[in-house]
């Protein structure tokens, strides 16, 4: 199972009822940040998150409500005990930015790896996660990014003792690895059936909309997309400075097929988004108006 | 009059319900902030004061939870329209650090002066306000600060009408300003009466006590002074870490004379210090337990 929690949903700036936005994934005993604004490490005190479990922080883009708050959860992190190494990905400058704001951070018990963005999309496997970068349309250079949690094949002990497979291999090639003794070769489609469905998230936020973010986020279990403007009249400022309205993500989560989306990352002046929620639900019916906070749990749908 | 406001009170890290230290001074339309931790921002907007009229930072050192929420506050600042020169004052490698993580905030539509403090005590003018900056013992370079309003002599225009003073050389004279006209000179002490008592307020964390901090803070109308450990069993970490205990700042608050004392700086450790009062304000009494915007107006005495 995935937990994934909305940290924040401001965009722009951190209001007192508002956190920047970013998101936590939990999943084995390993924790994936996206972003992290000034009061990120606040917010996950709030919920009750150790940051110390945090394995990989993936930076949609270098503009600072995203990633001004990392110097201060780097050192809670240290404080907290964390020894063991940190990855962090983003698009290029990367290790340049992080290492200026580490100006105030400069001693921590624990190394950084840098994995630097530069193709249209980019698939990387960490921690038992698929995340799948892709290219957005910002100011600046700036990614989205799809988690993916994969599911093997049921195991099938029948097929196995039929096959005389002795037990102590059974657990080896469960995880998808061959094994070979006394000449004989066992493979895991040995014992395995087809692959069953996994949980797959999508998080893309300053963006105008693409295709790409549309093909990227097909069939998502939970697509958390932009809502930077809500009011029809703040299109021409959407496609100005590059953002996407509710309408556009909407349009996308449909297109997309995902069962549900969130809104995140709004403008500072949106107040009343509920107002135009009947408007957003007629384009995607699945549509929640998220808060800071908003939480769910993604199971694996088949046995 | 002068408008202070204790913006946070935490030290080390933020947390949901306690913000980072950090002080703002309101004077005359013009604004003095010092520090400025991960939220500061969050905080001003919370007490409903706009972060446009800050014409002066002032850094006590650069440990993250002193300066963290710079870059926010600065994008915040440029944001709310302001354009003229911001002032930043504080121990050497100011300019560094502040370019450093202006990486995330480097396009802003005001200049920045520099002045970086080296002498054990300094004195700046700046928009009205007598800053006196004097260093403290700390882990790296520090320094706490005084400000001041000093307030000239009363105006006598019984004197100024005595001795035909023209009418309107009379607030160039209340001014300090010294005026002459067809070979006669005219002198501000030729109509002002004797300096008044003005207002001094001393703002000091993250040192060890020592007898400059007790020799600048004399006479204030309130000191704001390191409160990082209550729990007398944490003396020697107070020690080790460079920290003031509550019962060192009270022990300063009464060799200084000074009329009120608040605390500031509390480690996250600490909540429950009310019941370490009694034995706090036994060493000084008009000890406060501040909290997150603590405020206060301080006016002149005199007439």
């Amino acid at each position: 199972m995935l937990d994934v929690c909305l940290l924040g949903t401001a965009g722009m700036m951190p209001l007192p009822n508002r956190k920047l936005t970013s998101c936590i994934f939990r999943y084995n005993g390993s924790q994936i940040l996206i972003d992290c604004g000034e009061g990120t490490q606040v917010a996950l005190k709030k919920q009750s998150i150790s940051p110390k479990p945090i394995d990989v922080i993936l930076f949609t883009h270098y503009h600072a409500d995203h990633i001004s708050g990392l110097p201060g959860l780097l050192l809670t992190m240290g404080n907290a005990g964390r020894t063991e190494e940190v990855t962090m990905v983003g698009p290029r400058r990367l290790k340049e930015v992080v290492e200026a704001l580490r100006i105030i951070a400069p001693e921590l018990p624990f190394s950084i790896k840098y994995i630097e963005l530069t193709e249209e999309v980019e698939e990387l496997n960490l921690y038992g996660y698929r995340i799948n970068a892709f290219k957005c349309v910002h100011r600046t250079d700036c990614y989205g990014y799809t988690l993916s949690i994969d599911r093997g094949g049921k195991f099938d002990p029948e097929r196995a003792r039929a096959q005389e497979i002795p037990l102590k291999f059974w657990k080896v090639l469960q995880k998808g690895d061959t094994v070979t003794e006394d000449g004989k070769t066992y493979t895991p489609d040995m014992v395995l059936g087809g692959a069953r469905k996994g949980i797959k998230v999508t998080y893309c936020t300053d963006s105008r909309p693409t295709r790409l973010i549309t093909k990227m986020t097909t069939d998502s279990d939970l697509a958390i997309l932009e809502g930077m403007y809500c009011d029809p009249s703040m299109q021409e400022k959407a496609e100005g400075f590059k953002h996407m309205t509710f309408y556009e993500s909407a349009k996308i989560a449909a297109d997309a097929n995902v069962k549900e989306l969130w809104f995140t990352h709004y403008s500072p002046s949106l107040v009343h988004a509920e107002e135009y929620m009947p408007k957003v639900k007629a384009i995607f019916e699945n549509s929640v108006l998220s808060r800071d906070g908003q939480s769910v749990t993604l199971n694996f749908e088949e046995d």
